[in-house]
């Protein structure tokens, strides 16, 4: 059990986590405890290439001043030598006698240093406050999770699916709610991409605004595709610089995203990369604002996602959301019946191995 | 005012009126009074070339016992003569003083019976339970405003417009609620259209069914296209000779289906035949079930409607209703701008008339 002291300090150590940026390393924040509950020190981690939070906090203290006290930190100290070495070691070496934490680390390379840390003699105690810590760093523990950022695709279409009408035309399919709710969900994404089609066509500017003011958080904008971006794209008045990706390898392209440190991605289109990233199953929730219009023709917000055959359908949990006149669908994509196959052959093959 | 004895006539003469079939003609009923508030006789309308209402219920009278008499009826006295004569004529022939009505006639050539009753001196009071009879007829008066059936058009489709997988497969896109809901809308329409596509691919039974068992009203199946039914089609084993139209002329087709009496249509299909209903005008009502998966690929909802610019859109008023997983789309058409436009200049041309 955490004692009142250390409640209270897991408290300020979320606190001290926010103010680290969301990045490549997750948000953390540590205090540092003495026997009595008085607090030593604080940390807080900067970011990659900057010290960890456990070992910001030691640093503030005089060589043997964390002897018998405990550290309250927000994630499971980590256990292997990158560009800093293991906070496990570092706190164990401290002569901390007692380490809470919030979360386990869900690293393969970073975890095992509650063992560690048990292993020298340290008492551990996990859990406290973990639903938010989680909160603080999901996103970090989803693109873990995934190996990538996450990934939802964004469209607007007609009842009947379509995304303009056949002379290109598509101002505004859906109404101003709806165009409001695209921008407050922009504004909670780290990056916004665009294939050059929509691009070329559309000149979009890929801010998160209220009207014509910007939100406070800009995710950055994100173009791919061979043909160059216009000297004079609105893109490229962007509070971001452009990141721009010539080639159509959407594998590489998030590997590259995720080593930026951006854990969300807002696809906008349009329909080619779209449909893209859903044939390569890398969209993980599909956001579509449906207008009440039937335009026909031949303008589709999907083309081909690789579905031959019923049984192969990309198969949605959504959740239908009225905006004004217009309805949110907000899908989670689920494993097609195929996919379930694939997986389970591969649990047979592993447990085979056993 | 109406007294409490015409009231109850009234309700009686609704009752009534429900005894007599859906059809080309409105279903009427009458009850005839006496001057303290007896009922003489009572009569209702058995369809196209039987005797109105008034007519059957005056005809169960012996001569003279109508006079100084009031008749209660569920809709205004006709004044044209038909396959029989006019009703406000053979009413205050009959020497009936007072005359209570639901609901005005809205037929033009039928309409003004109020009018020729005042002009021969009788009573008339307008306005007595008009909800009520409205309801009972409401279809007819639906179809009496249109000039044809009344239409709506329905499919099942993708999130991303598609009818089926590529290959065609699509049982079932929907799931077993929203495949239960149109049935029973089925059973609510007096035909169920679809066109030659749909019948050779699908082979449909075209009932409507609870389960495998038959609901207690089929609506007539009817065919249109120029391929011929199969001598096998299950189609053929409906409780309903089919109706076959060879040829692709819908403003004919609604024509025929009128003058039998049909005052609601439910067109089922294909894509081909929706779009046809939509490019023409002539579809009142979009049931969308949408099922919450992806397809892609070729298999449209919707062909082409004859949209070639955004502001041509046919724009819908939706209700959003959640049927299990899926999603049904109660869709009103509403005029384009286009036919705003088309609306408004007509009424200038008849406004320089005047
Ligand atoms: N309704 C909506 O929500 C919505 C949203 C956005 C856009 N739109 C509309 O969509 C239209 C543009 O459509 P679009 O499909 O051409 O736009 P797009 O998907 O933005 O761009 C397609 C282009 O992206 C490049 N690309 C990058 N990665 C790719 C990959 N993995 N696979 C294939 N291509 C890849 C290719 O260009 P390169 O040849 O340059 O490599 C390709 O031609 C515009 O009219 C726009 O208004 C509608
Ligand atoms: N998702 C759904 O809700 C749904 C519903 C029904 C069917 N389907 C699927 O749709 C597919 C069949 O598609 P479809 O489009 O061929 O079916 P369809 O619309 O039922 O039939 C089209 C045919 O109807 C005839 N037709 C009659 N009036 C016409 C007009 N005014 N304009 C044009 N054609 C007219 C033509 O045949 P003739 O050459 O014989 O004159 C035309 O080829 C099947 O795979 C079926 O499973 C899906």
């Amino acid at each position: 059990m955490a004692t009142t002291a250390e409640r209270d300090a897991m408290t300020r150590a979320i606190a001290l986590a926010a103010r680290g940026p969301r990045g490549v390393n997750p948000q953390v924040g540590t205090v540092i405890l003495s026997a009595d509950g008085a607090t030593l020190a604080e940390g807080w981690h900067r970011g990659a290439g900057t010290p960890h939070a456990e070992v910001d906090a030691l640093a503030k203290l005089a060589p043997g001043a964390a002897r018998g006290a405990t550290a309250v930190v927000t994630l499971e100290p980590c256990n292997h030598t990158g560009r800093t070495g293991p906070c496990a070691q570092a706190l164990s070496e401290a002569g901390i006698a007692r380490v809470v934490y919030a979360l386990s680390d869900p690293g393969r390379d970073s975890g095992g240093g509650a063992e560690r840390l048990r292993a020298a003699g340290v008492d551990v105690e996990a859990g406290e406050q973990s639903a938010a810590a989680e909160e603080l760093i999901r996103d970090w523990l989803v693109a873990q999770r995934l190996g990538r950022p996450h990934v939802t695709v964004k469209w607007a279409q007609s009842l009947d699916g379509r995304a303009a009408a056949d002379d290109g035309t598509s101002r505004w399919i859906t109404g101003s709610p709806a165009r409001a709710d695209v921008h407050r969900r922009r504004a909670a994404a780290d990056a916004i991409v665009v294939g050059t089609g929509t691009l070329l066509t559309d000149d979009p500017a890929l801010t998160a605004r209220d009207g014509e003011v910007l939100l406070p958080h800009q995710p950055i904008p994100v173009v791919v595709g061979a043909r160059p971006i216009p000297a004079d794209a609105a893109v490229l008045r962007h509070p971001h610089p452009v990141i721009a990706h010539a080639d159509h390898d959407l594998d590489a392209l998030l590997g590259d995203l995720r080593d930026r440190g951006i854990q969300r991605v807002f696809v906008e289109g349009g329909p080619t990369l779209a449909s893209a990233f859903l044939a390569a199953g890398l969209a993980d929730e599909v956001l579509a604002y449906i207008a009440p219009v039937l335009l026909g023709g031949s303008r589709l917000v999907l083309t081909d996602i690789g579905v031959g055959t019923i049984d192969a359908a990309r198969r949605l949990v959504v959740e239908w959301l009225p905006l004004g006149d217009d309805l949110l669908a907000i899908a989670r994509l689920t494993a097609t019946a195929q996919e379930h196959e694939d997986h389970s052959e591969h649990e047979d093959l592993s447990e085979g191995e056993h």
